[in-house]
């Protein structure tokens, strides 16, 4: 048997424990099927003394964790502390530094710093991995980079924080209003403690500028996906939109427009008998879809300590085994810059809003849409106690600046009692 | 740029002229993500006059399609001719003794001689690939060995014949019994030449037996799988199974059971709600049960040629790039030869029957179960016409074995107007 491939983990929090607990739990089985051992030199945390359920008395211990990667007795370096900034990266520069392998389950760090740190990785010959980073326990990358390379893809799609799939389809099952679920979300401990990266959509964009750079072999640029979080999404949302057939995701989308690139993480709505409109609960659900394969459907735990080191163990064994792949599929000099898409693809949009209880005010908002450009499909007014009236409003495709525009015309209206609210209705095939 | 994958393609029916669409249509994409040019030296079927609607004028032509594996311009054999013996294992023979590697979309060809096969490429130090074989377009065999590598697979389930499926759906949603959807599905060309292969579960079985050997590290043994086809599912048993919250599938599923290995593709009764019961018409659904990762889902096109090319190419497209993994996984020689379980793990079983319209029949039905130490959960009588009453059965978990002695003894009760039919409800979390 060859030499073994020697682990240093950096953050011995949920993931890194979980990694742990793999290595030891499945030594041999690992062994076997990575064509060598795997075993653990040395690890990092901030607190040496805190009892992590794991035996860790076999491995070295680095008060910092970057200086894993000076070791003479590491080969591979696991980036397991999470953030953009500090430790993480400095883990991960000193790692790539000193021509050490570097598996990682940071979207944060990857979405904003992903393009430098695959140069650099590139530059030195070394892997960098990131399968973990993305829908968790999903092999969604390796389907991407490696199984789907025969295609162009021309969409990806995804939902991909589950904390925020729990919250509305815990909103729908239960028919308890959005704050009453957050709040339930945040005791059981399910949101981060920066509560805007998940329900903000933040994490999830993350992802999606992940996936698409690895889709469409482009340079991850986070800035440029459009976020909306779930906060503006109410019962009866879910409820008139599960009506007319569909449910409500934060669902993340990517496409390559004749304008540019179109990224956009927001709520949307989706057919209620499609994979994505089936999604319950905390899981997670990738869409790929390309000219040859047609729709690829992914479905698995986007977090946890056990399918988030499933995806960093596969990372692991692939780099033992000797497969040695560009950071994003195709070599990082060969990403390109595109063109932010200022706008996206038309498609009908759901929209809601409160108007005043006048004569013609209704009028006045169809107007508005019309003037626009966007005919109108369905509209309903719903009986009410008070002098608002919710009215809900279904378009035929229309591209967002016109709605926009159509809805700022609303507001010279004088007849809206509240701000609309618009979602888009993502056309997906069956 | 590095030296060219020079390809040599072996059959030019659906998948092989779907893989020449490719390059020829993706070439610069296809190079860029692999590192290299991936071109086609010469290609081999049957008649050489064929219109295919591609244009074959760059490549030399081999009557022979094993001829393909002695040229020097060959580095890779496609095998797209299909086919257990014959040609297409000729062709696979010859790549490996001429030191080619191999990509195939032939499960038949796998399931039977795989060992073999792999034993002899891993020997010779060349790959052997076979994503397409296997649920088409999905890429669940790369999940499996690669992305899933350090998981402990538990079970292993799939819809893997797309025809079967599409019959069962259509049925349930057109109402129609199954002699009809199985003509219609024959005039459309769904089927096989011997339709046996589809409804009678043999394709899929050999996709198993693929799928089985890769997750739990043995050898393929196609004839450990018990078979049982679709001929005897009846429009009722969908209606019954509907009402109770199940859809029927043709569902394979392996297992490592205390008492062995457990491979069946048999109809099946599965939760509505879950991601199989979902699955309607031709697509494919893979399932994955690992002991960290949990569920993971794999849905898309099993068939066609651009779903099969897609497949195929991921595999070459991996050797382009150096990646040389085991044929299943782990290397040949340390696959398990795997005793049979002579039965699979206990479950629940809808059974329906017709006794006669005789005082105390029933009874005598359920002591037969009684007696076998099986016990109801529901019996339902239906309302009939003649002098058969049709009896529908769901028993609690039961061993086959007890459930095959109970359904002996029914026979013997003189009672029975028809041979019961048995399908297990397969157990799948939420
Ligand atoms: N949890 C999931 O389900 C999940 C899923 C997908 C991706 N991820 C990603 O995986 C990464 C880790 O997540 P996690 O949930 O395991 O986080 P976590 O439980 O908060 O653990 C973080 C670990 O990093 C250590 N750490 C923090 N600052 C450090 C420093 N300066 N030097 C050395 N170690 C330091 C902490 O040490 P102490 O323990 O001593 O405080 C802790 O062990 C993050 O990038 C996260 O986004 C997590
Ligand atoms: N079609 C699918 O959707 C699909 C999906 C998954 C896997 N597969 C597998 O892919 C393989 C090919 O399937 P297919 O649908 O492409 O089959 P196909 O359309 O029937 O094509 C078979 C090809 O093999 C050629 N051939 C037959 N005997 C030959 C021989 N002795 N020497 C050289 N060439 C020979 C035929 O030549 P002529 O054209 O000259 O007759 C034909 O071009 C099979 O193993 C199948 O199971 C197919």
């Amino acid at each position: 048997m060859t030499q073994p491939l020697r682990l240093g983990i950096a953050g011995l929090g949920t993931v890194g424990v979980g990694v742990i607990r793999m290595v030891q739990r499945h030594g041999e089985m690992l062994a076997t099927r990575a064509g060598r051992p795997i075993s653990i030199s040395a690890v990092s945390a901030r607190n040496r003394d805190k009892d992590r359920g794991v035996d860790l008395s076999g491995y070295a211990w680095e008060d910092n964790a970057a200086d894993l990667a000076a070791r003479d007795d590491v080969d591979l370096v696991v980036e397991l502390i999470g953030g953009i900034e500090g430790s993480a990266r400095e883990t991960v520069e000193a790692a790539i530094a000193h021509g050490k392998d570097v598996v990682t389950a940071n979207k944060a760090l990857l979405a904003i710093h992903g393009h430098d740190l695959a140069t650099k990785a590139e530059a030195a010959g070394l892997a960098l991995r990131f399968e973990a980073a993305v829908a968790g326990g999903i092999p969604c990358v390796k389907a991407l980079t490696e199984g789907l390379a025969g295609n162009k893809i021309e969409r990806v799609m995804g939902v991909m924080n589950g904390t925020c799939n729990y919250i509305l389809t815990r909103m729908e099952s239960a028919g308890l209003p959005y704050e009453t679920v957050f709040a339930e979300a945040n005791d059981l401990g399910y949101l981060e403690a920066d509560p805007t990266l998940d329900v903000g959509g933040i994490d999830a964009g993350h992802k999606l500028a992940l996936l698409a750079a690895a889709a469409f072999g482009i340079r991850v640029d986070f800035d440029a996906v459009r976020l909306e979080g779930i906060e503006r999404v109410t019962i009866d949302d879910i409820t008139h939109a599960a009506d007319m057939g569909f449910a409500i995701k934060l669902l993340g989308v990517a496409q390559l427009t004749g304008r540019g690139l179109d990224m956009r993480m927001s709520p949307c709505l989706v057919p209620l008998a499609s994979p994505l409109g089936q999604l319950h609960g905390a899981t997670n659900m990738v869409v790929f879809e390309g000219d040859a394969v047609g729709q690829i459907v992914l479905r698995g735990a986007g977090a946890g300590e056990g399918p988030t080191a499933s995806a960093v163990m596969g990372d692991i064994v692939d780099i033992a085994r000797g497969l040695r792949l560009p950071v994003f599929g195709v070599p990082a000099d060969q990403l390109r810059a595109e063109t932010r898409a200022n706008t996206g693809a038309p498609s009908p949009y759901y929209l809601r809003m409160d108007i005043l209880d006048k004569p013609g005010a209704l009028a006045k908002i169809a107007a508005c849409l019309g003037e626009a450009g966007i005919s109108i499909d369905r509209m309903r007014q719903y009986d009410h106690a008070d002098t608002n009236a919710p009215v809900l409003i279904v378009t035929h495709k229309a591209g967002r600046t016109e709605l926009d525009a159509a809805i700022e015309a609303m507001a010279r209206t004088g007849v809206l009692a509240s701000e609309p609210v618009a979602f888009r209705i993502e056309q997906i095939g069956e």
